[in-house]
């Protein structure tokens, strides 16, 4: 059976469900824009622990059943989704198992334990059959980090809240890895707002979407691959079944930006807007500055996903 | 004559004479503070101009006569009261001149011209001199960066917006140097909420207040000494006249912080709440964390006064 598309009352819904734990973040003007097409900046890097991951997180433990409540959650994620759903989990009174690639950003795991998930570390090529296997042995949940309506909706908040906050948006720049995010924020915006375009964004070196998006079916990348962006958010090898289709459905077109290209987009953001982006938080203002051709006059805005960074990789950045 | 100390209604009327001007700053939560006085921090790195400056020039040009737009306004600055003096002048259509000091960063004399204000820059012992033969010839109108009263309102409405988010604050720590912020803040405050705790804070290098308000007269340090604190919005020799009698009417104390202090405090801003803070923007910050024994129970709010930072010197925080 195909699940439909998440629909704006799944959005309008996730919204009140979340919003005494999720923090309405504030939308930012900033200097880097053209004049035709002035640039803000959803800041998601200021939601609670440092990334949207809450959002969906949050909504889809929200909708546990009773009797899954008592299963718990697991999850596999390289970070910001992980302490999202330990967050959650917490916030609601249930157990939370994270499986986590060992290269993991040690922020990320630190954080991620102090939400008191039980943190499990596996080489990344394993993580799908440890997750199997602790889920067989203790009938947890497992919440997808993009792939699962819930959480789809979740992220969609986003949407909802950069239409209220500039009405007049013209062009929304979202970061791809699974897809998650710009899925949940094509479907809010594009339900009353149709003529706003949406575009995805990717490291060249994890450009499955793009690639994909380009030959109108959904491709896998080789996870050595994707595992070269400094983006270490953005590293899936591919987009969810779910998402592929709320992609291709709502987002008008998908590009890729260079390392060097991200790096310079962090120090932007840092310096002008006064925020701090992790890589893959970077990625949709460095579209917005790569690819003048994709954006069209009016008011443009790039979501900041996430700013949980390692400080020695700020520094390297802000050296230029 | 002496003024009267500024009042809970001029600041809520420079509230909604602001409004359409200067950004409503997000209040952050941090996981700095101790579990007995969890800290927020009040985000005015993220207003307009990255500094709060623009709510008392907005203020004060608001409030000029159609007699006083004609001459145009001049004020000195070591630089955000510079940058919001012009911003709000070229708002309001009317002329602006800045005598500012040859060391200002090159950050802020450029978004001061950037706004369109003549900047004049002269040795820092010429600033008085320079700005009344300016003043002689043109006639413009003198807005000082914080002696002042529609100045000091302007700032207060932070106070405002601190208390309408979280009416359970127990202590405000506030970064001092001429003292119109925290003037503002206290006026605010202590109107409606008298029981919250209103701390100043200094760099140990510019402790003129400090020593003043424990001796109960004000005092006046040499600009060669308070010109040695990395914190360079807060190196004024002393408080104003006007501020002093707002200081020691509404104040409960002033403590100082070292050097390496305020770096540690830049540090942790950026990698906790994610925010990036000038050096005199983490002052406060830093207050809480060297002070815990002024800091009673009870939520803590450290405002974050502005985010213009040379982007060397944030690099160099960063190492730790």
């Amino acid at each position: 059976m195909t699940q439909a598309l998440v629909g704006l009352r799944d959005i309008e819904a996730a919204a009140e469900r979340i919003a005494g734990v999720v923090r309405r973040t504030p939308l930012l003007c900033t200097r880097l824009g053209r004049t035709d097409a002035p640039l803000f900046v959803k800041a998601e890097c200021l939601q609670v622990g440092g990334s949207f991951k809450l959002r969906g997180a949050t909504n889809a433990v929200a909708l546990l059943s009773g009797e899954q409540r008592a299963r718990g959650v697991i999850t596999h994620s390289s970070g910001n989704h992980a302490q999202a759903l330990a967050r959650a989990a917490r916030a609601a009174g249930i157990d939370a198992t994270i499986v986590m690639p060992r290269q993991t950003p040690e922020v990320k795991r630190v954080a991620t334990a102090e939400q008191g998930a039980e943190v499990v570390l596996v080489d990344i090529s394993q993580r799908a059959a440890e997750l199997e296997r602790i889920q067989a042995q203790t009938g947890a949940v497992f919440v997808s980090p993009f792939d699962d309506a819930a959480v789809v909706a979740g992220q969609g908040t986003i949407g909802l809240e950069v239409l209220d906050d500039l009405p007049e948006v013209a062009t929304v720049l979202v970061p791809v890895s699974g897809g998650g995010l710009i899925s949940g924020i094509a479907a809010a915006i594009k339900a009353t707002a149709p003529q706003v375009r949406i575009i995805g964004v990717e490291p060249e070196l994890a450009g499955d979407l793009a690639e994909g998006f380009a030959r109108g079916t959904r491709v896998t990348w080789d996870s050595a691959d994707t595992g070269r962006t400094i983006a270490d958010g953005l590293r899936v090898p591919t987009v969810g079944e779910l998402t592929w289709r709320h992609i291709t459905a709502l987002v008008d077109d998908v590009v890729t930006v260079s390392e060097d290209a991200i790096r310079s987009a962090m120090r932007a953001v840092v310096l002008d807007a006064k925020v701090v982006a992790e890589p893959s938080g970077a990625v949709a203002v460095a579209g917005y500055l790569a690819h003048s051709d994709v954006v069209g006059p009016g008011p443009a805005v790039a979501i900041i996903s996430g700013g949980n960074v390692e400080p020695a990789l700020l520094r390297d950045v802000l050296a230029g």
